[in-house]
């Protein structure tokens, strides 16, 4: 019998409008959307999620940090969440997918459950994370990661956090009692447009992400010596840009030719005294490695530092290299990949795995429940930008995955 | 009976005391000396060297351009004059050497032929040239190279270069009589720090100038493609900053490797959008590429060039290079070279021969007559700081080869 039944499927126009419709709140005149966490926009934006929650016969609650919460009943008491979500705040000039979609799909399937007259064992739950573009506070506070000082997070207008919190209905004080384990969600899978290029060189409809790299961010500092450029022999420079210039290349050559899918950028370079006619006194630059494995980043940057001193030694140069960020990586959980996989296979919809290079609600997730991800393609790999595009066709496929993939979990988990 | 003579020697100490009073002009609360041209200090400074040339028994006259000639006659009437002199101008930070050595050192000679007695054949002159330091504009109309357009020589404040001219007693309508000729002028000798650490290097005393180098100057314009540090893998990058490097590396090689005395800099580079998280999409640099030999230079661009292509085509970049300036080498006469090393052989002074590298007044009178240069060490190597400096002995040392080289040439031109 069950055989026969027409295949579930998410409502592609229903889903194509509704994210036509957030993109008109912080819309900008380039076609882009400007709609920052706690801002008047956002605001307003959250006043249409929690109406379309009701619609889809969620109940929804909002926690300390603002984070709303709707839930779709399941047929079991007591059994933890399955849980999907993500953000719809943006960047100062951001597009109308990223982070929209992965919140719009999981009220789609909301929709196609209560339209259907399904309910899954476990309850469903659909989570509007705050503030994923800046402070990333939302999924931090469920994860129990939230830092206890409030400096942390101020506003780049001054706003302090409390205020912020204070505007989405949220509490400083309270923040702790955001935080949530792995027996309250059983599982979180996050449907996100993937801000690369990879599917789409790849020609691949649905991508099952393996994880969320980890990061390093360090900061180095070159020290030659300024030199008129005229009188100075080319033997007797301490030329702090030629240096930098080799660390650029070392840094991009262990990028391209470590086995890994790491990357490692130098995005970031100022140079003194940037005068035409001065040897390069001193440089700036910022190293930026990611990947999937922890360990390989250990390697990439024990052989930065070889390299370094290697450098530092042939052009007389003092190296100064200051670590700002370390995130670690969130691996996916395998079963999850494999049920989202399958469910690509019955869906006849092509696939391929890949890491997330940019981090997301699920990396904070992660840390304490089962994780997956399900990407869609973004065109020409554009993200945080006006220009950031994935078709109705394409965000229904990620959202028909999600939703084959929440009733597949369902029963297993 | 003349070998048994006392060797004419100029004066050590008054030369000294001469420097340090100058320098009292403009002097700066760190040691330094900001004496610009045509403003108030260099307006005192300039009145303070023409009390000193006519003590030293010169005439003094200012041409259109606001050069100070100080000439001591000499014994046959109708000769052209062998010619000394630099500048007394300084940068905003400078130091109490670059310039003001070369005009002293000609009065303290002419103050030697005063207290001995002696006259050459040729009539003598001390110049003083205005604006060595920014529009070169003294030397330039002397050489009749200064260009007609006023625009072309706004000082920074805005003052226009007619008012310019006007505080000095000179007259922009009237540039074209500053003009002379090598009828007029038959031998030109600077004595100059050397601003850059070659002598002290090879541990000599007197440096025998080849020549001032010819200049290029260029920027290059860079672009790639803005992408996202994280979800960008390496193949699918156009990194400026990846381009940039290879092409600062490119450039340093062919300076280094490059058979002959050429210096080449990158001095200037900016990154956009310069962001620790973005993969550079553009990058700004200059080139700055200086060699006595016109020929050596054509082919650094040439290789440069080749490099820039080859860098595009292998990371996907686009690179535009613009000309922003072009300065012709001038050769020092051989004759000259020889009779300065001739002269710090009699002297028992260390020299070797060397090229200058900076710009100096010489470069341009070299374009119409014979010129020579003679350089003292540089402490360090340093100058255009405070730090500047050369000792008493050393600029002695100097003023004593070009005191002989003018009474050698004398005999011979």
């Amino acid at each position: 019998m069950i055989a026969t039944l027409p295949k579930l499927a998410i409502n592609c126009d229903r889903l194509d409008r509704s994210l036509a419709e957030l993109a008109t709140i912080g819309k900008l005149p380039n076609g882009g959307v400007c709609r920052l966490a706690f801002s008047e926009e956002d605001i307003q934006a959250r006043q249409l999620i929690k109406t379309w929650m009701l619609e889809a016969g969620m109940s929804v609650r909002s926690d300390a940090v603002g984070n709303i919460i709707g839930t779709y009943a399941g047929t079991e008491s007591g059994t933890a969440a399955l849980a999907t979500g993500s953000h719809i705040d943006t960047v100062p000039v951001g597009g109308r997918f990223d982070g929209c979609l992965g919140v719009l799909a999981g009220i789609e399937v909301a929709k196609v459950f209560q339209e259907s007259q399904i309910r899954l064992r476990h309850p469903f739950e659909v989570i509007v994370f705050s503030d994923e573009e800046n402070s990333v506070i939302g999924c931090k506070a469920i994860a129990g990661n939230a830092p206890t000082d409030p400096e942390r997070y101020r506003r780049k207008d001054g706003t302090s956090i409390q205020d912020c919190l204070k505007n989405v209905g949220g509490d400083w004080d309270q923040l702790h009692t955001a935080k949530r384990d792995q027996h309250q969600i059983a599982a979180f899978i996050e449907l996100h447009v993937e801000q690369g290029g990879v599917l789409e060189a790849l020609d691949k409809q649905i991508g099952v992400v393996t994880g969320i790299v980890g990061q390093y961010r360090f900061m180095v500092t070159i020290i030659g010596r300024p030199n008129h450029a005229g009188t100075t022999p080319m033997n007797m420079r301490k030329d702090a840009l030629v240096a930098a210039s080799q660390l650029v290349l070392a840094i991009n050559r262990l990028g391209v030719e470590t086995k890994g899918e790491q990357v490692a950028t130098v995005g970031h370079m100022t140079v003194s005294p940037n005068a035409t006619n001065v040897v390069p006194a001193r440089v700036d630059m910022s190293i930026d490695l990611r990947d999937l494995s922890e360990e390989n980043l250990q390697y990439l940057i024990a052989q930065i530092e070889k390299e370094c001193e290697a450098i530092a030694e042939s052009t007389g140069t003092e190296f100064t290299i200051e670590q700002k960020l370390h995130v670690l990586p969130t691996p996916a959980k395998p079963e999850l990949m494999e049920a989202i996989a399958k469910v690509c296979e019955e869906l006849k919809l092509s696939y391929d795995y890949l890491p997330s290079r940019a981090g997301h609600d699920a990396q904070e997730i992660g840390r304490f429940t089962d994780m997956g991800m399900i990407f869609v393609p973004s065109l020409n790999g554009i993200s945080h930008s006006q220009d950031e595009y994935t078709s109705p066709e394409q965000c229904a496929q990620g959202a028909n995955v999600l939703l084959h993939t929440l009733l597949a979990i369902d029963k297993t988990l």
